[in-house]
């Protein structure tokens, strides 16, 4: 068991990927910096930082775990001296692709990976379609891993309408789940806030969701919105639609009080 | 299976219990009365509606199956031509109390029967502090029953905060959840909308959480703001803190509509 009386700083760093993948990894490496600067020791990127969102890029942005941008992210770890959730980005193995997120320690271990495990396969009329699965193969199962701070969960934006994938990252004793996510704006505007307050609410812990910018000339448009929902299910941070770094305060001694005052877990 | 393309109006009474069973007695029958008048077919009465809420009364006011207020219910479903969940009442049976909603046909006969399967027992630093569990006992499981609209449950207030007996009802083959409830002022400013659309969205069915009116002279203060929530998460009616009815279309093609466009259950 960690100490409960722990706190630290959460950011998360809202910015857009570019289709020049060198200038995703400036605008990493500054985000990263800046979160770290303003204290954060446990930083989260967006989903598909490195990479357009779209099914045309996906295969080739792909990397193999140990290339370029995974030994990038480690660096961008150990730089910094952060827990470093790599948002997600296209992985490539043996023949199929996933959409993928690499957890590194502040040593620049890898410390969790996460392969999306509900993929973004949506028809709403009038509105907008998407098959993540013409291109990427599902991941399975629950992402769980240990820091100084306690146990962590991550799990991949359509993830989130899976309420038992949380449960059970609340059973397995998180304190805090983080959620790199590209919302559509219909989908953003309906549900982004409702799904991220209600996570956190239902397992009483914190729970952050770290979008892309929502950026003009990209063909997708992220809802953006980052936020930091705590254990009551009050917003303790929230970006507009720009790029930017927000921070939260993660207590965890909050969150046992609220779980004392409100008992309604292992019932 | 039903008919998907059944549509019918769902109404939620809102009025505040008397410490005079017979002055509750006449507005349950005025409110019902309302909600046939004005076209509802399935029609919901608030938590404790014929027992001031309290500790204090809840032994006094008990009654047990097939008493007074039963008998009550089951005539104003018949007289009505309505379904009707009738809200809740303190039940004696077997020298315990339980905090029991009785759900009748148009015809009169009992369907279903939902004791609280969890108590609310919560100590707010600085807020309410409640403990039903010195006077009431738990109920266990989760309530399901038939009507000619298809399968329906039926949970009371503080059952709410536990998703899981939700996934369950849905998985069950529910298209609405009604849940008479009477939150506390702190706890319905903080919870009460965001939980009602959270279990309508995770679901993808309708959700309906009946209050009582928030009356001034009352020592427990209710939330009300009565709410009726679609599969999409959007809500259909709300009320304000008043004595009032408010009606809600249940159509369960659209259910099927939003199952089909976001794909989210049997996963």
């Amino acid at each position: 068991m960690c100490d409960n009386n722990v706190k630290y700083t959460l950011a998360l760093c809202q910015f857009a990927s570019s289709e020049d993948k060198d200038e995703s990894f400036e605008k990493a490496s500054r985000f990263v910096g800046r979160a770290s600067a303003g204290g954060a020791r446990v930083v989260a990127m967006p989903e598909m930082w490195n990479c357009p969102y779209g099914n045309e890029y996906f295969s080739s942005y792909a990397e193999e775990e140990g290339d370029l941008s995974f030994g990038f992210m480690a660096d961008l770890a150990r730089t910094n001296e952060v827990y470093l959730v790599g948002g997600s980005i296209p992985e490539r193995a043996d023949g199929a692709y996933y959409n993928t997120s690499f957890i590194f320690s502040p040593g620049g271990d890898l410390i969790g990976k996460h392969r999306k495990a509900h993929l973004f396969d949506i028809d709403i009329e009038g509105g907008p379609s998407f098959r993540e699965s013409d291109t990427l193969s599902a991941g399975d199962g629950v992402t769980v891993f240990d820091t100084e701070f306690g146990k962590m969960g991550v799990a991949i934006c359509f993830d989130v309408r899976f309420a038992g994938m949380f449960s059970d990252m609340a059973a397995a004793g998180c304190h805090l789940v983080v959620l790199p996510a590209a919302f559509t704006l219909a989908t953003g505007a309906a549900h982004w806030e409702l799904l991220i307050r209600s996570r956190a609410l239902d397992n009483q812990f914190y729970f952050a969701a770290c979008a892309p910018a929502r950026m003009g000339e990209s063909k997708f448009r992220s809802w953006a919105h980052s936020m930091i929902a705590d254990p009551w299910g009050d917003l303790r941070a929230a970006a507009a639609t720009e790029e930017t770094v927000i921070f939260g305060e993660i207590d965890r001694g909050y969150m046992d009080k609220v779980r004392r005052e409100v008992p309604v877990r292992g019932r």
